[in-house]
């Protein structure tokens, strides 16, 4: 195997290309809609598992792209995925991102109630004035919060991305939302993670460049 | 599928029995010096590969510990990673983090001089005085930026972590780091990522607790 020295402008378009093919090869055909999205999560994990996993509700793109332009906030239920998140393309909409999870008192309260802190990052992000898009890449408690107050009538998210990763209610907490009918991006099963929230997130925002507001 | 209460506390351990129960069925043992790295790294990303794939040089996890007691510098080629490390735990050994890639010159270097962002950020830590271990979840170019100046023997690194993900020569990169007698973790072929890096950072940390300085 050698180097080959490649502009750094190329590498990302050089990448695409190669999963582009790849895909091919597989005899996977991704729709329009979503393509990119997907592509995306794939350079950033090298797994092509998520061609096939990977579950938008119907028109999500647009609805998700529509947030945005009206200046929604984003909420991560990590640190990593908050800086992952492409801040300055999101200013150009008046749009936001937050992370609730390292917040002084977020620990105690959650420590206190015998809940993790994404539960209780959530609850703070439940509170929130303006629509916001949950972003949520690594515990399943914030999606079962999520539900919980979605069962009780209490509280309609604008939209939630559901890629959190592991191996305790992972996969079950997901299908709570695929089964549920609100503006969602979700990976079924284990996987996910940080990094792929933030990359689903930055998919969106590149798409949205040189479009009409 | 049904949701069931777990405590906080009680998450990990769970998902870490379950993680050694599912290597166990398949058939793979891993060595008692790197297996909570290995079984941290599939917790991050629900993906066994890893069991297959993480390469670890003699010694590696005793050294990295070495370093660490020392008060080594860690630097990493994306604020994911560096967001995604235990600072705390850093900090008991007077150990720090760092990421160049933000700094305000660094793009700007970077595109006069026609390379990434991530080789200007490795040279600015070739020029730290203190032993660097550097955190590599995202670029190849980094490692190929720090295999430049070991060939050319104007540096050595004191650690490398070299996990970044992609197709465009990614699998090369981690090839170079492999075939020298640095000490290093690396993820051979394409898959890594911030997430992983800063697992198997936290792993090791994690592994410190309550040992020995």
């Amino acid at each position: 195997m050698n180097i080959e020295y490649v502009a750094p402008a190329e590498i990302e378009k050089r990448s695409m290309a190669i999963i582009s093919d790849e895909l091919e090869r597989r005899g996977i055909l991704l729709p329009d809609e979503t393509a990119d999205i997907v592509k995306r999560c794939i350079h950033t994990t090298a797994d092509f598992d998520y061609a096939e996993t990977l579950c938008f509700s119907p028109g999500a793109i647009a609805e998700c792209r529509r947030l945005i332009r009206g200046g929604a906030l984003l909420v991560t239920d990590t640190n990593m995925a908050l800086a992952g998140i492409n801040k300055r393309e999101l200013e150009r909409y008046g749009a936001r991102a937050m992370c609730f999870m390292s917040e002084a008192d977020v620990a105690e309260e959650a420590a206190a109630r015998g809940i993790t802190r994404a539960s209780v990052s959530m609850e703070r992000a439940m509170r929130r004035e303006e629509p916001v898009i949950f972003v949520i890449g690594n515990a399943p408690t914030a999606l079962i919060a999520l539900q919980e107050q979605m069962d009780l009538g209490h509280y309609r998210p604008a939209f939630v991305i559901g890629v959190p990763v592991g191996f305790v209610n992972v996969e079950a907490a997901k299908e709570l939302i695929l089964a549920d009918d609100i503006p969602h991006i979700v990976n079924r099963g284990r996987k996910g993670g940080s990094t792929v929230a933030a990359a689903i997130c930055n998919a969106i925002l590149y798409g949205m460049r040189g479009q009409q507001g």
